[in-house]
Parts: structure tokens; C-alpha cells; sequence
């Protein structure tokens, strides 16, 4: 960790395309921190107007903040209407990313004599290359991750410990898999017969794009025939399930849990947050949303955000969660309807008699 | 892989049960690829309709296909009613099954001298085997599997990396399980005291049957007191969850992400889609099949067809769905109601006074 | 195992605080067993009404059971007015807790040289431990465990196979954690960028307090600044997913395929049923519950039971769901209703031309 002025941060801020002005102090600072646990010496931010009451009682030197906001006396403060984007930026300069531990060729790899090495290879003990693998240029891979016989990686990957790559499988450059994710696992194959299940050879492959990052635990199945394919600077949290033959667009962003059927085609930069389920052969358009624990089972048009399960777009969800909600209610009202009609029912029958 | 021509494919499949007749000219092929990635000296088919459109683009050199699809000039044809079916096995035939690497015994796996390995074994670096673990003829376990003491493992089975069976559970003969899934771990035994949890040592076993194919990083307990128990022929994608004394018939079919808690009973040849839940102590009757993301709180009868959470006969569920969609016109059509009705009655009320 | 006397049982029952009292031959037992699979020396217990047919038929030497159920002649049987918590003590007498294997300090460990152990280190082939480690006296960790650099393990920590904690994050003291979970891993923090997602340095910690228990396969994300924390006593199921900065009290009880998001803050003795989700930056209050399969978007009271997705108070959603399946016979009430009123306008209508 290096320490900065702060009108040094905010000088790389604006280069960085902030429009960032300090006010108060300029101290030096070491870290970034959260408003509650932020020390002297540290850098805080503002992002989500839940925490304001946090920033009373924050010991850190200085804060990153909206204008407007009020900030206590002896606080310095970086000025800048995004303040989440300045701080992701004030915490590579203060911090930096991940340096990795430096095993170069451990002996206890096991490495086999066909795969190909790029330059710089950091591999630790427990690591397993297959035949005829090639691996790029500055790869790192810890302890326990395994890579399949014929697989490829590009340059600058990182494999966190107890990565499974599949045989043939392929991973671009820059890409980074967290611990225990498995790509390449056969699908749920099956053809039917006489009330058992008799398994389909899984020959094709799963196919990573460039500077997609994968959280921990996921698997993503191989194809049965072609590829299974995740677009390049997608990200994926942690266990998350992709079924065979899956398409996945660039830039997506799935959150934890999230489960793909096969056969799926899924546009670029498409959001799917936690616990979505999508069925299988169905298309996701770009720039599409769905929300939390959503189920799709339909096509979903590209910016379309949806919700509920099934997944419809997210205002009729919401109307209809309301209207739940409501039913006690309209169900007693056309009880009272019911009543009411009867009583005149039996007026009008006694206005007949009356006649 | 090896080539053959079209006509000793289609005498396979004939022989293998399936009415297949060959379509234009025999021509040599040596894989099986999609509609959109097959090349000239591949086989493909049509099954889902989705992808009838796809057919006159493909640049394969032969279709399996049902009667009736048009097919374009110059595209042979194997013409089969159940051309999913009968691709399997044309997969099998050109591909085969995935050839696993041979390390034999590596000298960098860890096997204890009390344990008992049968005929032919293949067992990678990094490989643990416990104490008095008994392990059957051709199996295959890959870098980073454990083995737990007095664990026992039938003939022919594979364990892709970093599987791991706990002490004393079992599995049957020709189990696969794909890297990262974890067998007999401790369940959520704990008895409650005073606002905390005392464990409840789990003294039982999982008991997987023969013919189980297990996908990636699921995790099935071993039971408190007895046996957890997968029956024979079962199959699991993904991230499927088991709870603690569970058992569940054979030949089943389960999705990704599907939990199950603890000592539910589930019957024969039972299909869970994704995402499914299903509650503790509970009896899923044999054919019966769950619709994805339902949620299961109730017995299931045989052969019932559910859906939604809670989970209801799935015309029911589908009818509710389009009921709630219907909901805001439900409700103005009270309104509208009430409107009427009160108009009548001041109708009525005026016409008395008219009297 | 070793052999008990039922009446000693009976009097460490009671020493346990049970008011425990035998029923009949006072035999040797050695294990504790289901109803189903007890033989003629173990004990089995009735707990769940639901069982009460397999009491005529089991061949346990005893049962342990409520007053006034009615057991057959020649089965012995404790009586107790908690039998499941009386089975637990049981259990612990006849079986003990699990023996780990010992491994010492084995020499196919990597432990680096700045590492600190404990005392009785017990390390099995396979491990990991980074630089500047911490590890406290007692620890055991399986084959494939990984501790990364300037992590910190308190005393008498259990991490079965594959386990992995990345850098600088910490476990308290009893900490026991199943097979293929990962503590620490980056969090799924991006900065948007024109299209693309831009990598924010997760620069805080995963810390988890003493005597918590994390099941298999679970991924608990480092936060991005300061740390996750999961309280003291609390117990996870399998695969459950807790984003980066949330805080998670003492004594909760997660079961599994729950999903939790960044910066919630959960309080003390919650129960959160299988795959439930809850949203980023909520709370939710001490001793509350939530039902299988809800999703939780807003705060929840402490206390407080809630069910569904989105997630209200348990009544509430019961009845909703009652009323959605009443849905169509209210549709068919509502056209009744207009049809009557039509009728009686026409009527109306027709009496006043009359007039």
C-alpha cells in the first residue's frame, strides 16, 4: 500500500474523467475504507443515500461525495457527482489489484510433457496440465485447478485454486475463474429408453470469451454438439449454473445463483440478478434486466425488463403483486355485490307483487 | 474419432431399433455438429422445430430428420421419427464415449495402505484414499478426488477433479460424478439450547446406486441416522442440493440448482426441473414431475404433473398465472359493478319516491 | 463405538437435563438408529408423528419416546417429553463425534516458510498454506485445503477436502467448514464504463466468527472494503452464497441454496429456509424467519415470519395464495354478477317503458 495526497487523488480523479474538487485539508491517506470502519488515515465515499447518517460519525480523513451533501466540520471531502466511480478508481490507485503468490513451474505441478507453456507461467503445487493443453503468456493458476487434456488458455488468466477446466474446453485472454468454478462438465444428456436414461457422448466444448470473470463454485456445461459459449467482459457471481449449448452475449452481468437451461441465446450486456432461472431455447435480447428470482419462459425482447415467475415485464409484476395483495379485500366486495344484488332482486320481485 | 458412410450409419441405427432410411447421396462422414456449425463431412439434425429455419443454411453433409421436413438439394437425409434419438446414437458410433487419461497408480497419489483397490486402477496425482476404503475394478478418479475412510466404491466408476466422498458413504458400480460434488457431508443437524446449536453427530451414511451420473458441484448429506440413498439409474445436472436421510428411487432426472430437504422420499423415474424445491418429509409419488422453480410443500401423488410455489397440479398453477394477469380488469369490472348497483339504486330509491 | 446399558443412558439423560425414565428390559445397546433400519442392540426414537406407523414394526432394542404414544410388547422404550433433543445426547454417548485421520504435518503439504502453526498441527498431503499465515493450535485441514497468504485460523478449526480461504481473511476458533467451500473470493464489484464492466479491487476480508459451521459448497465473497462477517454459532447449509460486505449475526440458521446479497446486515438467531433470496443493503431483524423459496426486498422486523416472493408476513401470503386459487370461481362471480345486473337494468328499463 502507497500513501497519497488527497489533491493527488483527486488530480488522477480528474484525468480519470471526474469532475472532482477538493474541499477542506489536503491530508495523506493510505486506504480506502467504509464510513464506519474508516480510520484517520483513510479515504471514505458516499454512494447510497441509506448510509448519510453514517457520515457524522465517520473518523475517516476524507470523503468522496455528491454536492449538496453536508459533511461535518474537519472532513475533508473530494466534490463529484459519481461518487461509486471515483471511489473504484481512488482504490486502485491506494490499493491496487491482487498481486498472486510467485510459484513459477512448481515441481509438485503436474504438467504434462505434450502441454504447451506461454512465457512466465505461474503454476502452483497440485496444478494438473493435460495433453497437448496450451497454455499463454503469464497465466497463473493456484493450487488444485485442473486443465483438461487438449484445453486451451489464453494470455494473462488467473485460476484461483481448485479451478476445473474440462478437456477441449477454451478460456480467452485475461480471463479469471475464482476458486472451485468448473467449466466443461458433460450436460444432462439423455435419450429416453424403456423408462431409463442412456447418456448422449458430450463432444462439444465451452468456449470463454476475453476478460470474463467468473465467481466461485459456477459450472458451465460444455455442448453436446458445437460450443457453449460466454461472450467477452461478461461477469458472473458465484454459483451460477449454464446448460449445454448456451450462448451468452459480451458484457453481461449475472448475479449469484442464477441457473440457465441449454440451448439459450443471450444477448450482450443483459443483467440477470439473483436466483433467475431461464429455460431452455429461448432468447434474451440485449440490454435486457430481469429481476431477482424472476422465471423466464419466454423470448424477452431486447431492453426489456422483466420480473415475477413467470417473468413478465416488471410493471405488470408489480400491478399484479398489488392486486394480490388486494384480493381479500375485492373478494368481500363482490360478496357485498352479491348481497346487494339479491336485495334488489327481491325489491324488484316485491315491487312485481306489489303491482 | 473414425468416419463412416451414411448407409453403415443408417444400418446401425436400423439395428439399434430405429426405422431409418438414408435419403440421397452416401457420402463419408466422420462427426455430428449443429445445423449452424456442421461442416461438409458432418452429420446434423432437426428435432425442436425452433430450429426448422436453420435447415436450408446448413452446410452439413447429411440431416436426421423426420418425414416430411423439406430438406435442400444436395443435402442427404436420414429420415427417422425420432431423430434425437436416433442422433445419440449416431454419436456414440462416430465419437464414442470420452476417453479418460491413464495414470494408472500415480506415485503422487495419497492412498492409505489399509485401503483395498481393485483391477485396473486409475487413479490421477493428488488422489486422496482413506483408510479401509474399498475401491472396484476400472475406476477413474481424477486430480484432487478424496476417498474417505471406510468409503466403498463399486467397479467402473469416474470421478472428474476434486470430487469428494466422505467416510463410510458409498458408491454402486458405473457411478459418474463430475468435478467438485461432494458426497456425505454432515447435513443441518443441530439441537437447540438456549439460543444456540449443538451438532448432532451425523452417524449415517449416502448410498449412491449403480448408474448414477451426478453433475458438477452438487452436494448430497449423509443422513443423521441411516443412509442418504440415490437410486440406481439417476441422473442430477448441476448444483443440486440433498438433504440428510433423503431418498430418492431410480432412474429420476433432476435440473440444475434443485434442493431437496431432508428425509423426503422420492419415488421412480421422477423429473425435478430447475431451480426446484422441495420440502422436508414429503413423498413424491414414482412418474411424477415438477415444473422449474416450483416449490413443493405437499405429498405429490404418482404421475402428477406440478408447478409453482407453492406447487399445484400445473393447469391449476397456469390458471392462476393468466387469472393474476387478468386481475386489474377483475378489478375495474367491480368497480364497474358497484357503480351500476349503486345507480339501480338510486334508481330504485327514486322510482319508490316517484310511487 | 462402545456399548451402553439402556439405564445408563437413561441416567445421562437425565443428568442432561431431560426427565428421562425407563420403560422395560434394561438391555445393552451400541447405536442409535431410524425406526426403518434400527436392529436388535441399537436405539431408535420417535420425533415426528408422522413416523408413528413404523413403530409397530421396528426391531430397535428401545425407543426413545413422548409419554402415551403406545409401544409394542417387548420393545423397551425411554420416555421423554423431547425425544429428538434426548436422540441427539443419545447419539454423542453411543457414537461420539467424527475421528479426522492423522496426518501430522504431511510432508506433500505446502506450507510456506513464513507460515505460523499452531500446536497438534494435523495437515494432510495436498494442503496449502500461503505466506504469512496464521493457524491456530488443533487444526485439522483435508486434502485440496487452501490458505492464502496472510490469512488467520483460529483453534481447533475443521476444513474437509477442497476447502479454500483466500488472502487475508479469517476463521475464529471451532470453525468447521464441508467440503468445496470458499471463503473470500472477490464479490461481484464492477464500475460501469462505457458498455463494459471495469474491475474494482476487492481490497476487504471475509471474516467468520468461532464455533460457526459453513456446509459443503457454500461461497461467502470478500467485501470490498472493510469486511463480510458471519457471527459466532451460526450454521450454513449446503451452497449457500453471501455477497460481498454483508454482516450476518450470531446464531442464525441458513439452510440451502440461499442467497444473500451485498451489504445486508442480518441479525442474531434468523432462519432463512432453502433457497430463499434477500436483496442488497437490507436488514433484517434479530429471531426473524423466512420461508422456503421467499424473496426478501425490504427490511424485515425482528421477529417477524415472512413467506413469498416478494417476501410479507406469513398469514398474508397464505392467504393470497388461497385467494389466487379461488381466482376462478371469483371471475365466474364477477360475470354472474354482470349478467344479473344487466338483467335487472333490462328489467328496469322494460318496467318503466311498461309504466
Amino acid at each position: 500500500m502507497s500513501a497519497f495526497q488527497l489533491s493527488e487523488i483527486c488530480r488522477r480523479l480528474v484525468e480519470a474523467g471526474f469532475q472532482a474538487r477538493l474541499e477542506g485539508e489536503d491530508r495523506r491517506v493510505h486506504a480506502v475504507n467504509t464510513l464506519e470502519e474508516a480510520g484517520p488515515g483513510e479515504l471514505t465515499f458516499l454512494s447510497n443515500p441509506r448510509y448519510l447518517g453514517a457520515v457524522s460519525s465517520t473518523k475517516a480523513a476524507c470523503i468522496v461525495v455528491k454536492d449538496g451533501v453536508v459533511v461535518p466540520e474537519g472532513l475533508a471531502a473530494i466534490r463529484c457527482s459519481d461518487p461509486y466511480g471515483a471511489i473504484a478508481v481512488a482504490i486502485v490507485i491506494l490499493h491496487g489489484h491482487r498481486k498472486h503468490p510467485h510459484w513459477g513451474i512448481s515441481a509438485d505441478a503436474h504438467i504434462h510433457p505434450t502441454a504447451k507453456l506461454g512465457a512466465n507461467p505461474n503454476l502452483a503445487p497440485g496444478v494438473t496440465i493435460g495433453s497437448d493443453a496450451v497454455i499463454g503468456d503469464d497465466c497463473t493458476m493456484y493450487a488444485g485447478c485442473f486443465v483438461g487434456d487438449h484445453a486451451r488458455i489464453g494470455r494473462g488468466c488467473v485460476l484461483f485454486p481448485n479451478v476445473v477446466l474440462y478437456d477441449f474446453c477454451e478460456l480467452g485472454d485475461r480471463v479469471t475463474i475464482h476458486a472451485g468454478s468448473v467449466i466443461g462438465e458433460d450436460g444432462l444428456g439423455y435419450a429416453p429408453h424403456e423408462g431409463h436414461w442412456v447418456k448422449i457422448p458430450q463432444v462439444g466444448r465451452a468456449v470463454i470469451g476475453d476478460d470474463v470473470e467468473i465467481g466461485a463454485n459456477c459450472t458451465i456445461d460444455r455442448a453436446t454438439l458445437g460450443r457453449t459459449e460466454i461472450g467477452a467482459g461478461t461477469k458472473f457471481g458465484n454459483v451460477i449454473v449454464v446448460g449445454h449449448g448456451t450462448r451468452i452475449g459480451p458484457d453481461c452481468m449475472f448475479v449469484g445463483l442464477v441457473g440457465i437451461a441449454g440451448s439459450a441465446t443471450i444477448g450482450r450486456h443483459v443483467t440477470l440478478a439473483g436466483q433467475v432461472g431461464i429455460a431452455g431455447h429461448l432468447s434474451i435480447g440485449d440490454d435486457a434486466s430481469v429481476g431477482a428470482q424472476a422465471g423466464v419462459v419466454g423470448d424477452i425482447e431486447p431492453g426489456a425488463k422483466v420480473l415475477g415467475s413467470p417473468a413478465l415485464p416488471v410493471e405488470d409484476t408489480k400491478r399484479s403483486v398489488l392486486w394480490l395483495q388486494r384480493l381479500p379485500d375485492l373478494g368481500k366486495r363482490v360478496r357485498d355485490l352479491e348481497r346487494q344484488l339479491a336485495n334488489i332482486e327481491k325489491r324488484l320481485d316485491g315491487s312485481r307483487t306489489d303491482v
